[in-house]
């Protein structure tokens, strides 16, 4: 990244640029933005000696070809900072270029002189040297009226240098520098010689708003007959699409939805033996009928899938996929290409396996095939073929399991044509193999949100992932099909709608695995397991959605609270607030510009009612000690007014255990008609 | 320093090395040890799936061509950790190779499948061929006993595969399963498929001991005399020798020793005028006699200063040299080199400015001249005549006013030749530039020691220079011709005391400036300057070396603390105490295996006697909480009984302003004669 001395014709470059933000790993990774976002870049420009730097930060809006530039200037301690806006999506860059500003340089110490009453002759002749040199580069370049400018102006200071009084050279001296739109001519026209350039450029890896801010909701499309016993559609599946619209979600993610093996499939539970009625888990991808290209017959059609997609479109509703990486003994590539398995010392391919654990109904992949790259690229086609069918959203399964390398080449040779495709890495594994997954190039990662329940927990992990937000975006999932938290088993609806309003709003992006969560579904398989009993997973389930107390109305209106308060968009601005009681958890987000700022308070014990006092960080949340403001809860649409930094607040779980308060400061005077904004 | 995908002929590396420790930089620069150290070593080792992996660190001693390894370990979370003692001087460097463990994670899922009591026929036939293999590639690497051992293994697992019984099969599994001898020699022979190996090579760059342990004296030869009037030479140099060494110094450093400018002279303190008797700065190197390569004619000859340099190395002394690149208006090569120089707009060179500061008798070289090759070659030879001059340490004046290239250029071009030079950096400038100069190659680094007076200051420092240790070295003076800080005008003989006390046990390197710290001399020139009345810098002065209570005894106890104490010989280790009273600090220091602890208290108010209790950070000192221990004051040879954590101390400016405590542990019990090691 820096300049090393060459020993070339010239000598090296004076100013040497170090400690670039934001960076990942050194640039090894390209850093995340979401297309509108602000980069901000800080670095330590050094040079030897007194004379004053100029840098300008310099970028390549994803997409582009061009370069455009703004200045940075000095923060303090050597440290100096830029910031543009990302415009497009696809992968763009950034880099810096620092020299000695001599026109700066220049005027500093003449004033210094002037101060002290020195002679300045010399040093005015030097500084008209300098502007007629840079105006006749103006000139050149094309700027003539402003190098005609500069041109003039030498040739006034030249003159007055030849003046015998040198009161006239030191007048002459103070105008000019004390002239504010000369500096800004020399400064846009700087010669930049020996200029240092940051390389490489630090890449920006910028997608749409989707990978910053979506509400995920999981589901089986084979569950949505709503007649016991049938097979559910994609026909089905279509006709939810207006109620989980109606809900506020974006993202509507399916369980594979490819042919299902039948050989070694598993039965109702996770039971190794099946009856012929068994439908088998949708992740057993591949049979007679076809592998991860073609669709399960009893789901219908692909013009059928198609159609989904369609009417999800017209709601607002994206579709996402699961790549499964993995085939059902059945799959058509075991016979076709039976050198992409691994095979036992018998010539029999290896099953999945995580001993003593035994996955008969599945064979991974070996990625060190000797024919890797006809395995690779066959993989890269699967995920072709469903962008051709519209689809821009894959979840991909246990991308832990395979190679790091292989991830990297996948999501950049998709995105390199398709640049608005969003991965999500469902790697629920070690914590720097999840983060290792997002810098190679996942849009959006699971997280251990769903293990994270007291507030010391909750407010350690947090904070853990702003740091990391550069390229770690967290998915925050109350449940998923094999995931049925103790802490939703025991503590029943408290428990889910805290869980809802913690993901919801200690994330931008989140997701609930449904129609399980709206109706609190809670029975695990066996004590102390978190897989779900009669899991869907394995077995076709028929909800009865009409259920009394079921969620679906809560979950319309946190997610009418996340699409109306920009401050629940992003995962930046968070801030945990102080709460006397440590059932309590207090937390803000706020937009950058401050127009917009909420606060949740969570009661995380779902037996009993629990209350405390508040303390706000009122600096963070732009508020005056000495003002009250109104808390608007847009969980039950009730007001409070709260003063300074202390408040009482107390949560019954048996009604609802969380606040979620859009905060409205006073802004007017009694003066005005409204007292609120 | 990562494997990218290359879509080679080969599937890339499952194996990813990264977040390496120790590293400057990212790499940028090598990092620092002294010969004899540990470099322990610490990288993230991530790869896809459940295998286990194995690792080694590989280094290169500085100085040698062949490579050798030492094996890594898990330490929790994917961190793991190796370790190995620098044993050379000079350039070395290490790698870390890191591969799926194949044996060992064979070895770990057998164990769990015989657990299950599963049929493990398949598994031990593939374990057997590994087995195999390995044992193969030994006996071709050369270890055929080893080789044959593991071959014989390989045919007996075999045959018991042959068994139709399977409790044959699982207890030959079980045995090989738990056999540490073939797991040892099976990680001695691995073949290490598809290692990856991290590359570049992280640099190391070894020092001698001075670097990291030395007592430095800086005197001005000129005022060695005795005589009032009579400008010192050489020889009076020489004889004042025997004192330093037995004040306990390792290091004299000489201000420039060359002949001074006569052109714009500065008289007595910095006077614009001189008379012909004043000797001028001997930073104003250069006049008719000479440039940088000759001597003083007034200090003696060549051969006098060659027979300086052989005594004092008899005296377990070690002159350092003073590396100036400036002129005097009179040196050669302002005639010889006019383009070294840089020049004003009517073509006379320009003398060296601060705005509006001037100075007259200076003239800069200018690094960016059209000759700036030979410039730079010639102030290499400056360089290389000296260390034919049997010299080995170089105090660098201002560094941070010539590019950041040059000095890396010049330490890693001599250290080619001459690894065990020394190139102290005289940078008191912004704090990145301070650390820039240290990692460009600067052995050692003056400090803002000088200035860090409040237990507040002093802890934020250390314990920030603690972090850096990697590359920057501190070196701190108490003084020096330049710098009288205030708290030494102001506090007098105790704050001296104070001052010596703290530089030299915060830090291995330390230094003064001579006689004029024995002897306290505390008068500026003007009030609120650091500068000194009458300063050395412009005029001989003949000092009193017989000055009662002078600190010469004072000084030789401290630094036989030094040479007796390890844990003062290293800047690791150090560890700060509370103390209920903010006058006082307490520190300790440690050595790595706990062999030797001091602990220092120093009172920082040099006015009152001040008194508070210690809380000692026990567990830091390797002491229980119960037991008692003896204080032993090296600096007043008494012994205190301590015990437990709180301890109570008093300081009277009056008498003697700090402690310095070697710890003795109470190490026997009663049935032993004698109570303290």
């Amino acid at each position: 990244m820096e300049i090393e001395d060459t020993r070339n014709e010239s000598p090296p470059h004076r100013v040497v640029i170090t400690a670039v933000q934001p960076q990942v790993d050194a640039g090894r990774f390209p850093i995340k933005r979401v297309a509108g976002e602000k980069v901000i870049v800080e670095a330590d420009l050094l040079a030897d000696g007194q004379d004053l730097l100029a840098a300008v930060l310099r970028y390549r809006q994803p997409g582009k070809d061009s370069w455009a530039e703004s200045e940075m200037r000095l923060v303090e301690n050597d440290r100096w900072r830029g910031e543009f806006r990302v415009d497009g999506i696809g992968i763009g860059e950034f880099t810096i270029e620092a020299w000695i500003d001599r026109f700066e340089s220049w005027r500093h110490d003449l004033l210094k002189r002037l101060e002290a009453g020195q002679d300045v002759a010399l040093e005015l002749q030097a500084g008209a040297q300098l502007i007629q040199e840079t105006g006749g580069r103006a000139i050149l370049a094309g700027a003539s009226a402003e190098g005609k400018l500069l041109t003039d102006q030498a040739e006034m200071l030249h003159a007055a240098t030849q003046a015998a009084s040198s009161s006239v050279v030191a007048e002459a001296a103070g105008t000019a520098a004390h002239d504010e739109r000369l500096a800004a001519l020399m400064r846009r026209h700087s010669l930049r010689e020996g200029a240092t350039t940051l390389t490489p450029a630090v890449r920006l890896d910028v997608d749409r708003e989707t990978a910053r801010f979506s509400s995920w909701y999981e589901m089986f499309p084979r569950s949505c007959a709503g007649v016991p016993g049938r097979h559910g559609t994609f026909a089905d599946c279509e006709r939810r699409l207006p109620a989980i619209a109606a809900m506020g979600f974006d993202v509507v993610y399916l369980p594979p939805i490819h042919p299902i093996g039948r050989i070694h499939r598993k039965g109702k539970n996770n039971s190794p033996a099946s009856s012929p009625d068994d439908p088998g888990s949708p992740w057993a991808i591949g049979a007679a009928e076809g592998g991860h290209t073609a669709v399960h017959p009893q789901l219908g059609s692909l013009e059928d899938f198609s159609r989904l997609v369609a009417t999800a479109r017209e709601l607002g509703l994206e579709i996402a996929l699961d790549l499964a990486f993995q085939c059902a003994p059945d799959h058509p590539w075991v016979r076709e290409h039976p050198s992409w398995f691994r095979h036992r010392p018998d010539g029999i391919i290896q099953y999945a396996e995580n001993p003593p654990k035994k996955y008969e109904d599945i064979y991974p992949l070996d990625f060190q095939s000797e024919d890797w790259r006809g395995l690779w690229d066959a993989l890269r086609d699967i995920a072709l073929t469903w962008i051709r069918q519209g689809l821009r959203i894959f979840r991909v399964d246990n991308p832990h399991t395979k190679p790091f390398a292989f991830w990297e080449w996948l999501i950049r040779s998709v995105k390199e044509s398709y640049p608005e495709v969003i991965f999500l890495a469902e790697a629920f594994t070690r914590p720097k193999i999840m983060h290792r997954l997002a810098k190679l190039g996942f849009s959006l990662s699971y997280t251990y949100f769903t293990w994270r329940n007291t507030r010391w927990e909750l407010t350690q992990y947090f904070t853990e992932l702003v740091r990391t937000s550069d390229y770690f975006r967290p998915s925050l999932w109350t449940n998923t099909p094999d995931i049925l938290s103790e802490y939703l088993q025991f503590g029943g609806r408290p428990a889910f709608i805290a869980r809802l309003v913690l993901a919801a709003t200690l994330g931008a992006c989140y997701g609930i695995y449904g129609p399980a969560f709206e109706l609190c579904e809670n029975a695990p398989i066996a004590p102390g397991s978190e897989e779900y009993l009669n899991a869907e997973k394995y077995e076709i389930r028929n909800w009865n959605l009409e259920q009394p107390d079921n969620l679906s109305e809560l979950i319309s209106r946190v997610n009418r609270a996340r699409r109306e308060n920009p401050a629940l968009q992003s995962n930046r601005g968070l801030c945990f607030h102080e709460v006397d009681n440590d059932q309590l958890i207090a937390y803000s987000k706020r937009t950058e510009d401050g127009s917009n700022a909420v606060l949740a308070v969570v009661n995380l014990d779902y037996h009993s009612p629990q209350s405390g006092w508040v303390t706000l960080r009122l600096e963070e949340l732009g508020l005056r000690p000495q003002t009250s403001f109104q808390m608007h809860d847009l969980l039950t649409d009730t007001r409070y007014l709260w003063q300074g930094a202390r408040n009482y607040v107390q949560l019954d779980p048996a009604r609802i255990p969380a606040h979620l308060f859009r905060i409205r400061r006073y802004v007017r005077t009694e003066n005005d008609f409204d007292y609120y904004m």
